[in-house]
């Protein structure tokens, strides 16, 4: 079992990286030649903070990570790292990005962490359960027991991310919600395992934005699933809810 | 002048009453019979705090508050609370809502200041300059150079509330700038300040939703009007720059 003291000590070599050059001007540049994906120096030195502490720790695991790719991917344990995600977050000055990094053993989520160091914060899962360690002391998470769509508060980063028919379906499920916010990152699902939000909705993701996340909501009590039902490690189009009850209705609504 | 001391004793009484109900369950109440417009306890609270601190230091100046209205407004200075600036944010567990208090004389906005307790922010001006007491301490508050809305970074809390030929001007910016950030309530005005975005425009606020703020941009170098180019202390529809240049681009592409 990886342990709490492991989740602290990734979390802090890579805050060492990026907390000295959050809200520095001057350190973004454009990943894609195309459109606007900016990528930070921040980013390139936590993944090689995490990767390096992994590799001294656990040598026969592997490693699959959004700025340096997949090493020894064929291992029963694969970490699986997301640097800063919600790099637009990071270089706007909010605190919502967060450095994750999840482990899968045969592909199923084990263990993860969402680290956002301006806060202090760190929600991670190993074992049996969910915890936060942050202003106010450590404790279990736990998600709320919201059942009904009407009573749901949903995030999703923007709804300009849902294209033709998923974009009639999430605004079909926006209107049925109480209360919808953008812009919310990894965060969002930090929000939905402390119960204080019961839906997130989210289309196009990669594997490295979603699998820490995943055992930080099971074992908080939520559901996280592909729209299609699949499972969250294989990324794409993604719904966490806080309730079997309230995923079962949200997958619905999004697929009727 | 109002000294940098008694900035820090509101946002600290505010803060005793806003952060022990942050992220607590129970405390939502609808303000309205229609629609979602929650209130917390921790608004009442915070505001009577600030209130109490401002009539006990300055007994001959008027105040302006979201929850308990307008007393001696007649006065040359009054004071112009929102306790908890997105409520929405509050209650969704965001660490980007805060408490604003501004001081105008004859109308116009002379001191301000946001305070975040939870990341323990404190983002305000008086006299000449903008000011900012945080994690990695205390410094000067200045926008940064972007003259160019190609190159923007631009926030606004959600599309949604542009109606009509409002939401065509603002989708007109949007989809002209290099980036944009919704969900960001006064956290996107103190960002402008601190040189992380360039553009915040929203619609409908209340005088409550900005007096704060505008002191806090124009000390830090930016400009802060309504559309129709009336002073922001006016409130409804507002845009804020982090030049003369962009703010002068904003109101053309907004007005065209």
């Amino acid at each position: 079992m990886i342990e709490a003291e492991f989740m602290r000590r990734i979390a802090a070599a890579a805050a060492a990286q990026t907390l000295p050059r959050f809200r520095q001007a001057g350190l973004v540049s454009n990943k894609l030649a195309s459109g606007f994906d900016p990528v930070t120096e921040a980013d390139r030195e936590a993944e090689k903070a995490i990767r390096s502490l992994i590799r001294s720790t656990f040598p026969d695991h592997g490693i699959l990570g959004e700025e340096f790719g997949a090493e020894n991917t064929d291992s029963r344990h694969v970490w699986v790292i997301d640097p800063i995600d919600g790099t637009r977050a990071f270089i706007s000055g909010l605190p919502l990005w967060g450095t994750l990094v999840g482990l899968t053993d045969g592909g199923d989520a084990i263990a993860g962490m969402m680290s956002q160091p301006f806060t202090g914060e760190l929600f991670w899962a190993a074992g049996e359960a969910s915890h936060y360690d942050g202003p106010g002391g450590a404790r279990r998470l736990a998600t709320r027991g919201t059942r009904a769509i009407a009573e749901a508060t949903m995030c999703t980063t923007t709804p300009a991310l849902f294209a033709g028919e998923m974009r009639a379906s999430y605004d079909r499920l926006e209107g049925s919600v109480r209360l919808a916010r953008y812009g919310t990152d990894c965060y969002a699902y930090a929000m939905l395992a402390a119960g204080n939000v019961d839906l997130v909705v989210e289309t196009g993701l990669q594997p490295y934005d979603i699998v820490a996340l995943v055992p930080i909501i099971e074992r908080a009590g939520g559901v996280i699933t592909r729209w299609d039902s699949g499972p969250a490690e294989k990324a794409g189009d993604i719904v966490a809810a806080a309730t079997p009850e309230l995923h079962a209705a949200a997958l619905e609504m999004l697929n009727a």
